[in-house]
């Protein structure tokens, strides 16, 4: 399964996270099998001591696995997981050509430093705060995004966001997508991430990491 | 140099971008020459066609190269542009271990992505549109961030972020510390931090890629 006798995966994981859920994807496609430990984020069960040990900055997704050395090891963000599963795998998710590489992680880094984080709930809450309308401020920001996003996948798609190939591009876009809809996002201007999420939507690592299929899923509300 | 016969490095910059100044920083520490195409961003100048030619999204930093087919080649992201540069060179800032590269590389996302995009010049803009005060936003989330930050480095720093060893943690704590300062963070509740910008401070490879020190610099106002 892993070439560095790594065991018990374990992924601390919210539902409707969108970070998680790009680590949920990769694992699937990777073949890695891993247990969901929901961590209910709106219960604020990631500010317990308990999860602190787990992530000191208490965010999720963390994973966790066992190392040859019997010892718990526990990973934090969503970039730096998957960088971790590309490199204890033999399924890649990075193209082999070095500047294909860094395309497809530019693609990633589009979705995970410049869209989600601006539409992330404490932000959201924040917006609130100040007396803006949260689901504006997310409509706008995703919109904003998805047109560079919308730009890149003009000159590298094929029947996925990269090519023909499966990619971490892909594991990064769908999430994104789904919050893009949960905030409004008139999805009609963007037709090839459209027919990109098509092609993805009947694959069987993409539907059993989608939210509906969680354990701690709470019904589309 | 480089064991890819990448040569004549360009890269398309400003200033004063904290993600423009990593990039400087891990070049100069992999010890690669390149030439800085400053690209003002107050004057729009990554608007331009001319600039969206190198990049369709148009955002900097570019890191331009020739390849061996004498192409030339464009990548944007300061994430995979660091990672891109880690797989060309022989100075590594990246751990060897497995784990540690993933603890490095969650340090660098927790800048990357959840401090400096909610702090970047087009949020702050829009935050002032909607008629709250930039300056206390930035100052709250870059407050709330290097809570975080200042918590991981507890566990991992030495004489640099990740022990005794330069790495990309280091590439990406410092800028972010000017931007923290520019905002009126209150430094002293990070004392980590704090120590690690001091040691830092003096190498040769960080002053070089310092605002002041760009050909630019427009003068600290």
């Amino acid at each position: 399964m892993n070439s560095y006798n790594f065991s018990n995966f374990v992924l601390y994981s919210y539902w409707r996270s969108s970070s998680s859920w790009r680590v949920r994807i990769a694992l699937n496609l990777k073949n890695i099998p891993y247990q969901v430990h929901p961590v209910h984020l709106l219960k604020a069960e990631h500010n317990t001591i308990e999860f602190s040990e787990k992530n000191p900055i208490q965010k999720i997704p963390v994973l966790e696995f066992t190392s040859q050395d019997n010892q718990k090891n526990y990973l934090a963000e969503s970039l730096a997981i998957c960088e971790f599963l590309e490199e204890i795998s033999d399924f890649k998710l990075l193209p082999q050509d070095i500047v294909q590489r860094a395309k497809v992680r530019a693609f990633c880094s589009e979705i995970a430093c410049n869209i989600q984080p601006i539409q992330n709930l404490p932000v959201l809450n924040r917006i609130q705060e100040i007396g803006s309308n949260k689901m504006d401020w997310a409509k706008e920001w995703i919109t904003k995004g998805f047109e560079s996003v919308e730009k890149l996948l003009s000159s590298s798609k094929g029947k996925y966001s990269f090519g023909d190939e499966l990619s971490l591009a892909d594991a990064f876009l769908i999430p994104q997508i789904y919050n893009a809809r949960r905030f409004g996002v008139e999805m009609v201007k963007f037709p090839n991430i459209v027919e990109i999420e098509k092609n993805l939507s009947t694959l069987e690592a993409f539907i059993q990491a989608h939210p509906d299929n969680q354990p701690d899923f709470e019904g589309n509300k």
